[in-house]
């Protein structure tokens, strides 16, 4: 059984690194905003199924043992990663992300409706498909 | 707070449904070949960073209660869903599987060497990337 996983290039100048993440890696990170204030965590993954691009971070927020927690879906564009706190930094203040598109955890939306995405991409700002 | 979970569109025509899929539902699904025979389930989905593409499905396969079981990364672009079956769909017989790149559940790939997804790419024969 062929086995590539302990394989390393021959070649040492590589035009990049190419940089892939486990969406299960993705998942329970924290979601910061600029001013370093904790937003929430990322919940789940969106994934267009025709491009098979990840469209949104559904981010889980507030909440205490689940009362109260809504979803936020997030623009993947709108995520940087940062390597010094660990977690995503979006360009959102808390009020700003109160009035969001969001849903409770015991709603589902509707999301083969393109009116949903857009809207999303529309609140943040991305062009339309988020992608 | 705003609620557009519930939302539909005025506009009967659309132009054509949106289709996104959540990770975590990913996860756990069936993976055929054309023989409708079971090769095993969707385990992990590798994100490109940098494009928001997801690049490789990662399929377990084989063992028993974990052990044996090697984890087997496959490009996205091969995977159809197929609603029937109720799980993807890849042209892929068992031997051919079998000598398939893969790591063992102990065993982590160095996703960060392009080499690494070339030749995942190149043994399923699509383009390099896989996206």
């Amino acid at each position: 059984m062929a086995d590539y996983s302990s394989t390393r290039s021959d070649t040492v100048a590589q035009d990049e690194t190419r940089s892939l993440i486990a969406a299960s890696k993705v998942e329970g990170t924290s979601v910061y905003n600029r001013r370093a204030e904790s937003l929430g965590s990322i919940y789940d993954v969106m994934i267009d199924k025709r491009s098979g691009k990840v469209a949104y971070a559904v981010m889980s927020f507030g909440g205490f043992l689940g009362m109260g927690e809504r979803y936020h879906p997030l623009p993947w564009a709108v995520l940087d990663y940062d390597e010094r706190q660990g977690g995503y930094v979006v360009d959102l203040d808390k009020q700003r992300l109160q009035n969001a598109p969001s849903y409770g955890v015991n709603e589902t939306p509707d999301w083969s409706n393109r009116d949903y995405g857009r809207r999303i991409d529309e609140y943040y700002g991305v062009p339309r498909g988020g992608i």
